[in-house]
């Protein structure tokens, strides 16, 4: 990371910091092959809407967050980039909703498995975290999906009522809701077939949410499902705020 | 690359196949650590065009080719990306065209400069192209840059007077426009700064509009410069498609 990118008053300091997680997670072998391809996606998306946390993606956070209260086996599902871009901010967020995480990535070798498990746990252990790690002996499978990339534990992904699945796959995503689960996703691109799926979904960046949901935790303020929450409405804003800037 | 994508009806063909390119140019070293990054974010704003020349780019597309059919001192400038993703095809370009190409790269390293000259010298052998490859030994400095950055060469981009720039830095794009040169972009951001800076902004992805210059030269059509041509006109439309797609 260049000096400036030290310095948090940069207007790039987060996406700069953001770049550099990645790059010490590509050293350590968390990534897939994809992985900074998938993020470039993401920051253009994240140009778009300003690079900020806009109304509609709060309103989506804080419904998420209820939901994930209000659940009876809520669990976080994540992958490489997750791991690399908020694994701290995400076991923190388990702590407190005292849920497990899961480990559940599309390109599965033993290798990666093994470094996000590594780092998941240095983590652990340098914030004093509690909280349990699952997806390195998977145990079930989710329906509808072929191959390594339908592993999960039946403790975990297969028996939640409620998951939050950041930056998911198309296919999962849909997979997961046809298996009746409530699944929250965090997606940039308002349009990608996730996102459109998704029973909640939050266009914002991931650590933005991740910080988001723990500062909202912390403040001790209720968090209060709203019954009439539509997230064909949540897209619809989004989309409108994108096109907005574009035409400003 | 998967099987599905060695199919050319895939929806995805065209998609998977540059990456192909990215994944054959990593492994030779030719690219910069930002390299995949910044391809993911042209790959948003392409999907934000619907993967597609739309009409404004194409003027602006035949409006380039009229300004380097009718220039002095033509070249066409490539960085690692640019050779990487259509290497082949800017080699055809620049011999129909009967100009230099010069590497000029941001991230600037000995063993760099090395696989890329190698990989177009390769093209050149296999295609059986005469092209004059510059670069490997810069002569001149670009006013208004520093470090290695600044490096071109005296027979290249310092005697140019109209340039190609696929793929530019706005740093560098702006101390272009500020030497007199007629520059011009290919940039799938329609805000970013280099195509807000160009004199001409194909904003579209890199080897579709290299693939029309050639077939537009191949077809014997005349080619005439638009003296009326407004890039600002160019950008606007591509906002508007944009937003138009966002909102349908």
């Amino acid at each position: 990371m260049s000096e400036i990118a030290a310095d948090p008053s940069h207007p790039r300091y987060q996406s700069l910091l953001m770049r550099h997680r990645l790059e010490v997670a590509e050293e350590k072998g968390m990534l897939a092959g994809s992985a900074l391809i998938a993020h470039g996606r993401g920051e253009a998306f994240d140009y778009l809407l300003g690079e900020q946390t806009i109304p509609s993606a709060l309103a989506a956070t804080q419904q998420a967050l209820a939901l994930l209260c209000s659940a009876t086996h809520p669990v976080i599902s994540v992958n490489g980039n997750v791991v690399a871009l908020a694994g701290k901010e995400i076991l923190h967020l388990a702590q407190k909703l005292n849920c497990p995480v899961e480990i559940n990535i599309f390109y599965r070798t033993p290798e990666r498995m093994k470094a996000l498990l590594q780092h998941l746990n240095e983590i652990k252990q340098q914030e004093a975290i509690d909280v349990e790690i699952l997806g390195a002996k998977p145990n079930a499978r989710i329906p509808g999906l072929e191959g390594p990339r339908a592993n999960c534990t039946k403790e975990g992904i297969l028996d939640s009522d409620v998951i939050l699945v950041p930056l998911e796959d198309g296919d999962r995503c849909e997979a997961l809701v046809s298996m009746g689960k409530t699944v929250l996703v965090i997606d940039l691109n308002p349009l990608s077939r996730t996102a459109q799926m998704a029973s909640v979904t939050m266009v914002d960046e991931l650590s933005r949410v991740i910080v988001n949901m723990n500062a909202h935790l912390d403040s001790g303020q209720q968090v209060v499902e709203n019954k009439k929450y539509s997230n064909n409405e949540t897209i619809q804003r989004a989309l409108q705020h994108i096109a907005a800037y574009l035409q400003s």
